[in-house]
């Protein structure tokens, strides 16, 4: 871990899985306890990757998904901490932030590895709810997992993520991110290593025009991109840049909190309703050296909410032809934004 | 046009707005009705393309289609032929086919042109239901548009599809696709240029092993694509390949409907509800020269159905990576497409 600020242990759960605590204070004992359920191990197949003729891409096929639990009840929350009527996925009666691997993966041995982390043990919660200090041990979960995973024999690149909200999908209300450690590099990451300098020239760009930026402190930037896909699309970087979120330095990862918080506040509060986004982190793969040198690690923030009762969908020409069509002109949705910030 | 079963006639709606009418029988004289609307002419700013560093892929920024007609009820179906009390779109009393500029386009002049294609005048219609005979006409009337939009100076390439579905953001229940001339070549063709040759392989590979054919005659195959992104994804190649629509036989543009027939009406039996769809035609960009000799044209049907109560979202690893993950396994989704044929 970068900081003493965070306390990590680890054990296995009953079918097998890795789960791993991160919490706020030491000596928690939360690792010690045992996963009562005697789950059996997983029967189903391993997922498939096959590369698409079509564009060259990889496709992960990963059938036994299927099965995987949709909308459960509140109190029923697989996320929830165990309580002594009802054990859940994680065995502790407590944590802050938690990570294990996920139940349902897309991705298994020898094809990588998804996992599951949960921001806070409060199931009505969300991100924007969390205390600068909770986000500053979600990055050092972030981090950690961007070090361990990464190490992995199969994984090329690792990737954090959240979605949030049913709008696209979620079936857990429960506050959590992902992470995807992929045995490829993928489809965006591969052009955004080819536009490295483009993107450099980008962020300058941005921040010397001054058109788009919503909210920055000292270590971080946070605008609208120029060519945003999204209704509403945010980038946060750190200054000056890093590759990965294991190279950021203590004062940016300490500073992030604050600039993202003020992000995901403005979105909630931009139609008085919990805004659906997906929020991505960029890092570059770790085994690729000149990824490694010139790749600019970030956060895409994105939401398919165009107005307090329409969503954007991909149709024809996004999901057809890759063609984003955006009704929202970049510059007047960072005006919006900045005033509900 | 390629066939003289089909007879074309254009007029302006009265706001310049092109109509063409696609007739099945000579003297329908519908060209003739004039637009009595007096609509205005569109007052708002032209659309803007901005190439978006992050990928080098064009974007379209649209601000004005904020405004566009969005699920009208039934009796206020602007696709519907007029009537004595009701002026629509289409100024004549029917029509069997008909084209006109869409008054919400995400491309205008110089950028290209968006268009409407209603493919029949009932409203409570859909593709699957339309005749061979009515197939025919529309295939004449993508193969006109390919032509006749190909020809104006800004346009690169020619896309035609329709959605289908309110699952996927469709805003008019009138069956009806579109046409998009777009001023740049998308990023989806853009690959499957520099994959042409793997995508002749793919071909000859489904019509060797035939594990994924789910529909075939003398002119056309229809197969479940190895590498499937989508829960139901289908891809029918003219035999042998064309670069472009027009470049179709006479006997494949006729072969065309009977196989696609079957493979849309497979689909909307699976679940026993109509299925939502994108169907997206690739066809070579006319002004590239490789490209008309390496591309193989051919339609993309797809649906985000996964289950009869579940849809597949696009979330963190489709929106954020490009990496698709798909739950059910092609030759699966075959061998249940083709049951339902």
């Amino acid at each position: 871990m970068n900081t003493e600020t965070v306390w990590k242990a680890s054990r296995k759960l009953s079918d097998g899985r890795e789960i791993v605590y991160f919490d706020e204070s030491p000596d928690s004992g939360r690792a010690v306890v045992v996963d009562a359920r005697g789950l059996p191990e997983p029967a189903f197949a391993p997922p498939e990757i096959r590369t698409d003729p079509f564009t060259g891409e990889d496709v992960v096929i990963a059938a036994q998904r299927q099965g995987r639990t949709y909308h459960p009840s509140a109190d029923e929350c697989p996320l929830d901490p165990s309580t002594p009527g009802r054990a859940t996925e994680i065995p502790a009666s407590s944590y802050d932030v938690v990570v294990f691997e996920n139940r349902f993966p897309s991705l298994r041995n020898p094809h990588g590895r998804c996992e599951v982390m949960c921001f806070t043990s409060v199931h009505d919660s969300s991100f924007a709810s969390l205390t600068p200090q909770r986000v500053r041990t979600v990055m050092a979960a972030w981090i950690d997992r961007t070090v361990t995973l990464g190490k992995l024999p199969a994984v090329q690149q690792v990737y954090c993520f959240e979605n949030r909200g049913e709008e696209i999908g979620v079936t857990l209300h429960h506050p959590h991110g992902q992470i995807y450690a992929f045995p490829f590099v993928t489809p965006r990451t591969r052009q955004m290593i080819a536009q490295a300098r483009r993107i450099d020239d980008a962020v300058k760009r941005e921040l010397d025009e001054d058109l788009r930026i919503v909210a920055r402190n000292e270590h971080w930037v946070a605008f609208v991109p120029y060519a945003a896909r999204w209704p509403f699309e945010i980038r946060l970087f750190p200054l000056p840049r890093v590759p990965q979120l294991p190279a950021l330095s203590l004062a940016q990862q300490e500073a992030f909190g604050p600039v993202y918080l003020k992000v995901l506040r403005g979105l909630d509060r931009l139609f008085g309703v919990p805004m659906p986004y997906i929020a991505a982190w960029h890092q570059a793969p770790g085994r690729d050296k000149t990824a490694r040198e010139v790749f600019a690690a970030h956060l895409q923030v994105f939401s398919v909410r165009r107005t307090a009762d329409k969503l954007k969908y991909l149709a024809g020409t996004e999901s057809g032809m890759g063609v984003w069509i955006n009704d929202i002109v970049p510059e007047e949705a960072a005006r919006r934004l900045r005033e509900a910030i």
